[in-house]
């Protein structure tokens, strides 16, 4: 295989043109994608390799992207810790962790026991992806789990989920921990089946201060990196609207840092260094100017992201893309971003 | 009426102590508002002077609190431009704004004949507060009422909304417009029956990049502020999770802003100058921890508040104060910031 312009990116190689892929671009914005989840609730479709290859591989099929990335869901490997999760529009858990005595409980599982159907859909895909279009394998960050399985679903504020950090810190960071070794080894697991970079999504780590964040999160953080550190993947961490702890961040050492729309890419570039790849940082609303104002939007992200050191960028949305997005769109903001750097 | 702490911690005059209030102190978390609102529904909460005066007061009389807040919605003006608005659980709009026809016909009402109930009830807290605590009147901020409007629903990211304006820039400048006008008349008329303070609540401001802001949201506020400058009440400007945007939020000028517990006041400080009153920034999840270290919690917030203007301080949560919480915790809070600022 020849080497891919997105591992380039990832390592800080020259590449021959700035890479591009899209966070949730395997989704409900694509008509083939809205056809095969016709009849197939939500958790059938991530535990079925074949569908979930398939739709791992559709907008490879429809655009230029330089990665692909496997389809799945942040909440899949907690069911092997003992959460029993189901799907009503977001997550929900049954039996949210509110006590020490909850945590104790969770286990560590196995992933290829816990999630074998994961893996096995990171080998289909990676048998059709013969190219030079990698695969990133991915897993939720430890604080952004806890939110879902303390609070019990998606909110806006997780009060009960902050809350239990305050009123129960030693059951709150044991759960961190347990997290975090289920994280760890669910991502080893993922690049021995054969990912070639790996992400952790850390969603709702906005929520923190610097102060939960430095004490609880990036610890967290920094335990499963440090697991995954010798494996010859590029590692990814999005710490989404977390621009206020970008110079914590900054010691965790990712390969890719990803930045949200709201964080401009020089401030980010300014307070991270030189050494990392910045990863965004398009407002996804974007998608839904007029070409005209798109483009300028597109050329701003890349004017950002420029300067002395354009290799050590890729572009992608500054969140996951919108589900009401026009495919077209999309198609115009991948070719833009490989005309326009090409070098 | 003798001066207030809260009022010359306002203007930047040395007050007695650290004043303190809570946003959202009237509320769920008081045993005696649930126990008031058995039986009757928001909205006909909202609109009876009578309840919404006893609402307002009760967190005053369990509390040593330095100021009272109307007891309202942020939603409740908006209905005197056309907006059909019900609540279930959080506002709901029964025909979102979404293209320029539906913003042409929205009105720019009298308030004194769109919410003569909201003017009642300030009018009646007047008569109550007899003492030296006065009263800050509110309204949402324009781009904070666009996302609800457009929407249709509170939601964890205003997609939709936000697509708007990249979509309908037009249309979304002239809501803006309106709304502006609309909140300017609303607070204009509560300082005439009597509110001693206003307050613009932008609690999703933070959904904005700083372009954004720069273009759409800061120019309506400063708009309001305009129209308000002359009047002798202080100005409050609450940016919620707008870290980034504050050294945008310096030039609207207002006497007090208020900052989210992710924004250190010191950082906050240092964006916004010596010349403005911060009001804040305990995490509200901090009041469910022990008393020992939420009693550090609140050390934190004062010595980062402190240095060489702590008359320049206004005690705050970073949020509004989750249903959940033990009112024990509140006074415990407020009899701490009091006891640690006496000069």
């Amino acid at each position: 295989m020849s080497e891919s312009a997105f591992l380039a990116a990832c390592r800080g190689q020259e590449a021959s043109h700035t890479p591009v892929w899209i966070m949730r671009q395997a989704g409900r914005y694509l008509p083939e994608y809205r056809k095969l989840r016709e009849g197939n609730d939500f958790l059938t479709f991530t535990r079925t390799p074949d569908l979930a290859a398939e739709v791992t591989l559709q907008p490879i099929r429809r655009f230029e992207l330089d990665a692909a990335i496997l389809f799945s869901d942040i909440m899949t490997p907690v069911e092997g810790m003992g959460v029993e999760l189901e799907f009503e529009g977001g997550p929900v858990i049954r039996n949210p962790i509110r006590d020490a005595e909850s945590v104790a409980r969770l286990r560590i599982p196995d992933p290829r026991e816990s999630v074998p159907f994961v893996l096995e859909t990171i080998r289909s895909v990676r048998a059709e992806l013969t190219g030079s279009i990698p695969l990133i394998g991915f897993a939720g960050a430890p604080f952004t789990l806890l939110c879902y399985l303390v609070e019990g679903h998606g909110t806006r504020t997780f009060s009960a989920a902050r809350a239990f950090l305050y009123s129960e810190p030693d059951a709150a960071r044991l759960l961190m921990t347990k997290l975090a070794d289920t994280m760890a080894a669910y991502l080893e697991a993922q690049a021995e089946a054969g990912a070639q970079a790996l992400m952790l999504f850390d969603s709702w780590v906005g929520l923190l201060a610097e102060s939960e964040f430095e004490t609880l999160a990036a610890p967290a953080v920094a335990r499963v990196f440090d697991r995954l550190r010798d494996l010859p993947v590029p590692l990814i961490y999005f710490p989404h609207q977390g621009g206020h702890l970008l110079e914590r961040v900054k010691t965790l050492d990712p390969d890719v840092i990803g930045i949200d729309w709201r964080t401009p890419l020089p401030e980010a570039r300014r307070k991270l260094g030189p050494d990392c790849t910045l990863q965004g940082n398009l407002d996804p609303a974007a998608l839904f100017a007029p070409r005209a104002q798109l483009s300028e939007r597109i050329d701003a992200v890349l004017g950002d992201a420029g300067g002395k050191r354009p290799g050590r960028h890729i572009f992608n949305l500054g969140h996951g893309i919108d589900k009401a997005t026009d495919p077209d769109s999309v198609a115009f903001m991948v070719d833009a971003v490989h005309e326009r750097t090409a070098r």
